[in-house]
């Protein structure tokens, strides 16, 4: 079968690989009939070093169970799933917790020598705590959006979850990428009066605006925390998403929180040292998040999603077959596209 | 009258100086009868650079109001009160919430040229909002755990709170101190079910035990975080106590937060740049804390130290007059003494 291999930074291809088989009881084999590149796919495509095996790209998917392993109890051939970007055995206390990111078995999807997404078909360990089965049919008009559950709307809400968006809350929401636009989703459907958007990018400032967002801040370093003071009553918000995980948008985020405020963590960080540790302990303000628990966050996203009441898949702007998804990344890190949907 | 002045590292001097008087109409005198030095009077004890004119020192004291400006409204003269290491209006929307120490007219007594309670008497801005009028005489016999409500055992329940603790959760405290030691008694009175004191003084961790603590961990680095790891069932704590404020000790208590925990941070930290980002992002750990907002949970710990069912003033294993106040600083760098009692 086709999937996508990374073997470098820039360096993405489609490529045969053998067809993926059962090697655990509870495993399944996924047949995916739409997957997605993800903006933290673009940090190894900027910084990759070179690797004659390469990685197996992709962590989202929608797909069709081909197969199950003898213990896998929840799923048959020919269910609709979900597939979140990170494996959880469903049965640990942090799964129980609704935390399965930090299940004792996680591994994430087209990480660390797991295979990925962006591919004909995929073996999905720990099918039953992993997948979730979705109550329509494969040629839902909804499609876009319920893929958005496998990792970028679940992480928006998680960063807005964490940093304690409620109702008349003000949020400012860092980055303005598919993670950032659906964390203004999460934030307006979490009952924030006022949503400021960051970004320069004229297109996605307007998705946002469409999300809810009632400022757009296009401004950068101290100006923009000027502005987004000013637009908080001089103290700053409540709330801040961090979608980026720059040092840069990081020192942001928490420049531009109100003392006591908090601030939710989803950009995976590229550092090792976080900046702003004295501005944030002399504000008191509150740093969480890490990788979004998408898949106990399905239950509670996904009526909104099939009522219509949410439409996170508007961040896709583009959409590709497989042989196409080398250009799909080169677009993506152009900012020529939001977010791109791959239909193997 | 007299008041204690640092010059420069390890320069502590009593001073005479002119009397504090009423400035603005919102002021108090206090005539100070306890006050204390802190840990976080140690840090300019080490570094301070040279000052011809001196920081005056000590942010904690109970004393006797001597005199009120015209537009004081709740305090008299001779009432005994806590004074609170920050200065709040009491009528800001910070106040209003509880965050005292995010008052927008907030400093600090004894900082960046603010006087100091290591004195005779100090001036007190804004008396209605700071102080905290006392149901006691000025001889009862918990003068010294009343004294702690000024900070170090306010700061302890602020980094137990922040780090959620509560019935059936795992606790670790991070340093030694006395910050460390009430936040042992905080974690206890909040219903932890196990508390792990981090620390290598025996006399200290003796302390500990007192207040409540299970566990002594007294390896450090790697070692320790195996050790904490091993007493909570192999993932961590649910919640940490950092109370120290130097990068190791932040380190060390993200790495033994179980994923998903939450870090409550209240030593003042001594760098700009926050190790361990990583480890909190991928463990979805949350770091909060700061400035302890003591005057809100005065209200609340005050009858706990009515009623003895909690005793911080333990923390006090000494007790000095003012001109002897250089001595004391010197007994806490050198780690013969936990924490020390001003008579002036």
């Amino acid at each position: 079968m086709r999937a996508t291999v990374m073997h470098g930074a820039g360096d993405v291809r489609l490529e045969d690989v053998v067809d993926p088989r059962l090697m655990e009881p509870t495993d399944a084999i996924l047949r995916v009939i739409r997957a997605s590149i993800c903006g933290s796919d673009l940090w190894p495509y900027a910084s990759m070093e070179r690797s004659e095996a390469g990685q197996s790209m992709g962590h989202e998917a929608i797909g069709i169970i081909e197969d199950v392993g003898p213990e896998v109890r929840t799923l048959k051939r020919g269910d609709l799933v979900v597939m979140p970007f990170a494996i959880s055995d469903g049965v640990c206390e942090f799964c129980q917790e609704g935390l399965q990111t930090e299940c004792i078995h996680v591994a994430f999807f087209g990480n660390n020598g797991m295979n990925g997404a962006q591919a004909e078909a995929l073996r999905i360990p720990y099918a039953d705590g992993t997948l979730y089965k979705l109550p329509v049919g494969e040629d839902d008009a909804l499609m876009a959006s319920l893929l958005t559950l496998a990792d970028v709307m679940g992480t928006g809400h998680h960063a807005a979850v964490v940093a304690k968006v409620g109702p008349g809350k003000s949020v400012a929401v860092v980055g303005d990428g598919a993670v950032g636009l659906c964390g203004v989703i999460a934030a307006k459907r979490l009952g924030a009066e006022q949503i400021i958007i960051m970004g320069r990018h004229r297109a996605r400032c307007a998705v946002a605006e469409e999300f809810g967002a009632t400022n757009v801040v296009s401004e950068r370093g101290e100006e923009a925390v000027d502005r987004v003071k000013e637009l908080t009553g001089g103290h700053g918000a409540h709330s801040v998403l961090e979608c980026v995980g720059l040092n840069q948008s990081t020192e942001t985020a928490i420049s531009i929180a109100r003392p006591g405020g908090a601030i939710g963590w989803v950009g995976v960080p590229q550092h090792a040292m976080m900046p702003g540790s004295q501005t944030a302990f002399f504000g008191n303000i509150t740093i969480g998040g890490g990788p979004a628990p998408v898949r106990a966050y399905i239950e509670e996203l996904l009526p909104d999603i099939l009522d219509g009441r949410i439409e996170p898949g508007k961040v896709f702007d583009r959409t590709v077959e497989l042989d196409r998804v080398p250009d799909g990344y080169r677009a993506m890190a152009d900012r020529e596209s939001i977010k791109v949907m791959v239909r193997p």
